[in-house]
């Protein structure tokens, strides 16, 4: 089995060098990542300029790596089309440090990696681990991507579809079970703080403070607030198919 | 009535100055749009530095405008919660200068401007111009739009749905009508383009030839093909609900 690992936290986080050791076993990794962190980009990908790649050797000579200068989706891409012999069985992204929950999905690019996967017919997942400490333990985690990357080759999953899953920060005795889930929604409220620079120049941080518009039971949100590691099965039609008829009921002959 | 215009192609594009002028007439305008062209971001967010916003005339006395050195959607964040008093009651974004059909609506910065729209529960619509020349007329697209704002109002659009509008690049009386469409599948082969700078070292250009893999009857591509505005109603919600039972199915229990 080739598995191709990205993330969107960098080359050299934690995260991902846990997660490639642990999947060294089942099969040849290959290691394609972005040269530094790139949270928060979403889907975007680098038309404006030329990537640079650069092999490395961060996870010893068993593992073959480079970071590119682009983001998550431009790692995806380069290393199916640029790197890699052959597409790989499995595109595994993450482990991401901090959850990709409900709307957040939106703008990982831990998520968008796995999307870019399944846009080119590839098993793909991302994993999170939902830890607010800055150097967290990422063994059960690790474990799980491993369990999981043999679940997915035995079950076939869907070809449209990918596993967005995200582990509570919990002690592996501690974790509850697991929960298969539907997205919830959340929202950034307060987000843009205005700032004034030395020379008195106005200048604008994004942040916030996450508010859960719906954490409903059945919800990612749910299951990990309640200590169980949540798999959500997530595709990329963004069609709002209820709604077509009532759009077409609309008087659009303009 | 108070509309936010953003666009991806930048304040300077001749779209978001065509749908600006539009809908002059039809509310009080707020311009907050890129500093330059920001195609390909996606839903990609600026966490990582600060922004820079600057008050511009592009747009005459009448209109208040503002760039910012940020994403689109960044662009709808900041207008919202740093420099309009209270919330818009439409966000416009385009108008595009080339299509967003199918699964370009994940990479489209104009597509995500909207989606940042109806996260906060503002109707919103993307319109994007399916041209390949560098300076086509806008007119019918513009036009268009200020038809779309006012059906919009009166149709009380679900809040969790945006519109992702399409115009074919034909003369007004050459365009066959409207149809509601879904999102068709597109994907971009042989991407990249591996080459050499001066000084031998490589680099990887994104580029690539768009091959549909889904144009049936009913897409977005097959309207736009067939000389039809397409209007495809898009929520934020990527939860494959089809799938969750069969996943349940699994062994995860690890």
């Amino acid at each position: 089995m080739k598995i191709l690992i990205t993330n969107d936290d960098g080359i050299n986080a934690k995260g991902i060098n846990a997660l490639t050791f642990a999947l060294k076993d089942i099969g040849d990794i290959y290691v394609v990542a972005p040269d530094r962190e790139r949270s928060a980009t979403g889907h975007g990908i680098t038309v404006h300029h030329p990537l640079r790649v650069q092999e490395t050797n961060n996870f010893g000579d068993s593992v073959q790596s480079w970071w590119v200068d682009g983001t998550p989706a431009d790692c995806v891409k380069v290393a199916i089309q640029g790197l890699m012999n052959g597409l790989p069985d499995l595109v595994v992204s993450g482990i991401n440090l901090g959850s990709n929950l409900g709307t957040d999905v939106l703008y990982s690019g831990t998520v968008s990696a796995a999307i870019e996967g399944i846009i080119h017919d590839i098993p793909s997942f991302a994993i999170s681990l939902a830890s607010v400490d800055s150097n967290p333990e990422f063994g059960y985690a690790a474990d799980f991507a491993k369990y999981i990357c043999t679940e997915i080759k035995q079950q076939h999953l869907t070809i449209d579809t990918l596993l967005n899953i995200n582990i509570p920060s919990l002690k592996s005795n501690e974790v509850k079970g697991v929960k298969v889930t539907k997205l919830g929604t959340r929202r950034y409220e307060n987000c843009v703080e205005k700032r004034f620079d030395p020379r008195g120049r106005v200048y604008y941080w994004m942040g916030g403070k996450v508010k859960d518009i719906n954490k409903d039971d059945g919800t990612d949100i749910a299951a990990i607030e309640q200590g169980y590691v949540s798999v959500t099965p997530i595709h990329f039609d963004l069609t709002n198919y209820k709604i077509i008829n009532e759009v077409e009921g609309w008087n659009l002959k303009k």
